[in-house]
């Protein structure tokens, strides 16, 4: 069977990009993989691990060969990095990218002259680079994609079973909706996860190590991811961010409000709904 | 060998006294076990699963015949609850608890006519009740003690003998020093998963469940415990969990404000500050 892109290009050789790389090539969902990333480490990781066919420092022509192109990098680079490609993009080459958020990349992205795709794999770790890419990754997970009319469907559709191969469930979605939703299910728990780990700067570390039981060490796990990536999510999802946190502070308040008061009824009203949310989750 | 303390009565079968009174059976570290719970539920379910000899529904005469007796109730329950012992217990039986929060608990008791070391092993789950008892609940984790003056050293080594017997390292600490601390390796986090969840409310409930990530559910994992328990936990120990708030919201602002102004150093050195604290946490 022919692949539906024969060649792909993953610009951003990290956990996403490295990740995506390996399944096409172990899966032989596309013929010619080619890598492209400034990190030298990243580039020689992905030659030996087969992950890509070859590897370029920066973006070039021989974009021209690729039938799809991945832009796998910091989501605030991404639209940087579209305009880049540009010039050498063949005229039915789609991109599509891996950004955490959505809304501006897809809204800016729509009025350049080339057929983009938004996309959101909900599958990172707390690790990353190319060392951390591993098969499997994307398996019976939910990629998100937020499709424009500037994109024939048969296009998309192709996308869709590429993505469908990779082993994640499709769900096409509205850029701005993607951003709500994200705002308040992923990244403002990941905010959270720092603020958490920095309120606890006044206490002796070696202390805070001894003592740490699984509800702290769950709930700052992610604060292990690069802070760099989260810089650039929270200010590309800016707005709905701040709407969130600002939520966020008025439950906090009604919370701290009432063991101040030392009002029982009130605290185990809170305490009871947000584990009804929470059981509603499971 | 003659056991450390033949009789022990565990009062309160939920998961906590439930896995003690299992762990004290299977190793044989007790002649006799004598549970009570007000629940006939759990009182029930430990002598079906053999983790007590006898099950009282209430305190009573027989406790005289107790060389130990562990508090395992809800912490607010802890001191009303040792008060009603004190008219059954022998001279040289020994009261220990498993509360989160100390300090009350401990001044409170040493004034009262009664051997009493403060307890409090660091091995929770988000279950609770005599049906999520279990083996092994104690193994590799730590069990702090707050001893006092009222207690002679050899009791208080027997103690200590006995929890490492049940598989824990028994470590001893300064009651209000130990609630200083939990207030924000395990207090804190766990009123801010309840938040966490409180702050989605306004967000569709299967929209929530379809995107849930593994940052959402990982953070609000301990959301799920019983919303009585952490009630009692936080007024218990009030002063050191409002204090931790504090800090929290101080920590948030900054983010917030950055954030609101756009400020891309300022956001990353939080977030890199943050990551840092976590990765020494490791």
């Amino acid at each position: 069977m022919k692949p539906l892109f024969p060649t792909v290009a993953i610009v951003g050789l990290g956990l996403m990009g490295g990740s995506i790389a390996l399944e096409l090539k172990k899966k032989k969902l596309a013929s010619c993989v080619i890598g492209v990333s400034r990190s030298n480490v990243n580039r020689k990781s992905a030659l030996k691990r087969r992950a890509v066919d070859e590897a370029h420092a920066q973006i070039g022509p021989f974009l021209a060969r690729a039938d799809l192109v991945v832009l796998a990098t910091p989501v605030r680079t991404i639209l940087p990095l579209l305009k880049e490609c540009l010039p050498h993009l063949g005229k039915n080459t789609l991109v599509t990218d891996v950004g955490s958020a959505k809304g501006e990349i897809v809204r800016e992205a729509s009025k350049l002259s080339c057929l983009f795709i938004g996309g959101h794999p909900i599958a990172g770790t707390e690790r990353s680079g190319m060392d951390s890419a591993t098969l499997d990754l994307f398996k019976k997970k939910k990629w998100i994609l937020t499709p424009t009319s500037q994109v024939k469907a048969t296009l998309r559709h192709r996308l869709m079973r590429l993505i469908r191969a990779l082993g994640s469930e499709v769900l096409l979605m509205d850029p701005d909706e993607h951003d709500k939703i994200f705002a308040a299910v992923s990244h403002l728990p990941n905010l959270l996860a720092y603020t958490l780990m920095n309120s606890l700067c006044d206490f002796d570390r070696a202390k805070i190590r001894k003592m740490a039981g699984s509800s702290l060490l769950g709930m700052t796990r992610v604060a292990s991811s690069p802070p760099e990536m989260w810089r650039d999510i929270l200010l590309s999802n800016r707005v709905e961010v701040l709407r969130r946190i600002f939520r966020f502070e008025v439950e906090l308040k009604k919370l701290k409000n009432a063991l101040q008061a030392g009002d029982e009824k009130k605290i185990f009203k809170f305490l009871a709904w947000g584990k009804k949310l929470k059981d509603q989750l499971e």
